[in-house]
């Protein structure tokens, strides 16, 4: 049969790689899908639960002819991304799906992107829902991502001091660029969740965030957390350079091409979203750590700014000699970041 | 303005009363909504974590122009009802919500019937995503919920043994019968998950299960998961009486008024979806300790049949003086409870 049912599927992961023994952090599970409940045994003592959930809807996250196996790894990547943001090592997933019908190759394609990825982050499947949306409703697939870290030391929001340096890894902009000219490009489809960074920053950094809807938006956020938080809120100034972002290699090479000039690919860099890099804030003490845990896991680690004390929240793009970014970048910034609605 | 932005929603959730202290099981929140993740402080050394996820669908589970209260009550408490089955404590939740547009009064409704149970549930809203569908598309809500259980004690699918009384919670039927006429019911539209049964079952039932898809599937959960257990897995029979189903008022009513003939009535308590009730089997050496467990509960708790050992998983329907069902009763079951797909 092309189609299944609904309890066929289930008992397809049931007997699938989901079930077959996926690497799982330390332990292995209580129980795992098919009862009312997964069981997940008891954590250490000192270990909190971090929990994130994300939701994409077709047509808008993603598209409808879109690479099934890209999908499902996108699906439980953005999610890790979170838990990466936060210095938390993987635990478990689960994943519920609105579904037109059940294609057997096609749904098979999604689960083996996203189990692949399952697999390498330690991060079992352990249950969900599946339902029907209606034959003409776009599908969506939600997934809440359990991670653990120490107690006290998850990389927070609202860490930001005066003096720290604003770093970001890997490169910027490949992500929007990708999407606006509907390119394949894996930075776009299979973005990379930054488990092994986040995990290396803890103890060095004093903030982090995941750049989910944008570099600006996200600055803001940290800005934002800063000014809001219980213990010694402060209002901080973020003084970047838009010059010295760094831009990833499709969106080098259209600037090499001349089809965009330097300003335009910098505004793409800061306002795109769906990058799933990090964007950090750290003491200048730590610059010598950051560059070899840079260098330990082969990721670029590029230290794009600072921030200072200020009378209000605001991030603040210059270029190398000063001087405020041309009226085509100021323009872009202005419209800013991904807004859902 | 009608409409909020994405981030003016998040905002108001932040002071909203999901951060307003809502009494949270044992400790405070170690950081709630408004990072990248949500942290739970650690749990007690025993404590394993139950993990349950169901998405709700426009025009599949609810209605377009439902009372928004009871929509966000339901979504929460159907996820409440698996938490209850496995005999877990709720310990927190994530919401997921695809929405065409943030309609203030009908978010704010849906948000405080979600909230209010969650508060009487003490598990409190820890994050989460929103997002927009499309101006035509179904909107979409997804919940995860956690839950905390003493290792070794959860009530599973798979624990049946000869002998045992198979037992449910409330009455059947209402909530059917209440979608097949459109008629707004309580059972319908605001069930109740049977947490503090679910509790008081631990140490007494061998398995449990709740009533999503109705109460025949529900059978066949329990007995296939006898059959495929890892230890010592049994084919197991159950025997039930369909004139001892405790029925919902509604359907008595309708029984009353004539509109429904008693095999009918059975029918749809056998079939319908949506009950959230408790479907268990228990050793007879329990009857006198459930007995009192449903009163202190103020809860009906219904003896409805057993289960023997037998050459395949069958359930097996029969009247007080042991005859098979009339065949428009036999027909209402054998076309099946409710498939999504």
């Amino acid at each position: 049969m092309a189609n299944l049912g609904e309890f066929e599927f289930i008992a397809q992961l049931l007997q699938g790689p989901a079930a077959q023994g996926q690497p799982f952090y330390r332990h292995p599970l209580a129980l795992g899908i098919g009862d009312d409940a997964a069981l997940i045994p008891p954590l250490g003592p000192q270990e909190q639960l971090a929990v994130a959930s994300d939701m994409l809807i077709e047509g808008r996250h993603y598209f409808a002819d879109c690479d099934p196996r890209s999908l499902g790894h996108k699906v439980l990547a953005v999610n890790l991304s979170d838990l990466a943001a936060m210095g938390a090592r993987p635990l478990a997933f689960t994943l519920s799906a609105g579904l037109r019908e059940i294609r057997r190759p096609w749904i098979e394609s999604f689960l083996d992107g996203m189990l692949s990825l399952a697999r390498e982050s330690q991060c079992p499947l352990i249950g969900g829902d599946t339902t029907a949306v209606g034959e003409q409703a776009p599908e969506v697939f939600s997934v809440t991502a359990l991670g653990v870290v120490q107690a006290g030391t998850a990389l927070r929001r609202d860490g930001l001091r005066p003096g720290d340096d604003l770093w970001v890894s890997g490169h910027l902009g490949d992500a929007a660029f990708a999407l606006a000219q509907k390119i394949n490009d894996p930075k776009l489809n299979c973005p990379q969740p930054r488990l092994a960074l986040g995990l290396g920053l803890v103890g060095l950094a004093s903030a982090a965030i995941d750049i989910s809807d944008g570099l600006q938006s996200e600055l803001m956020h940290l800005l934002n957390g800063a000014q809001n938080r219980a213990a010694q809120p402060q209002r901080l100034q973020a003084n970047l350079n838009w010059q010295k972002l760094p831009l990833g290699p499709l969106v080098k090479q259209a600037i090499q091409a001349g089809r965009l000039m330097p300003p335009q690919a910098a505004g793409i860099a800061i306002t795109g979203g769906d990058e799933y890099e990090l964007l950090f804030g750290a003491s200048p003490r730590e610059r010598i750590h950051l560059q070899a845990l840079g260098e330990q896991l082969s990721l670029a680690l590029t230290r794009i700014g600072s921030v200072d004390s200020s009378d209000r929240p605001v991030v603040c793009w210059r270029d190398a000699s000063g001087q405020p970014p041309p009226e085509i970048l100021q323009d872009m910034i202005a419209r800013g970041g991904f807004r859902h609605f």
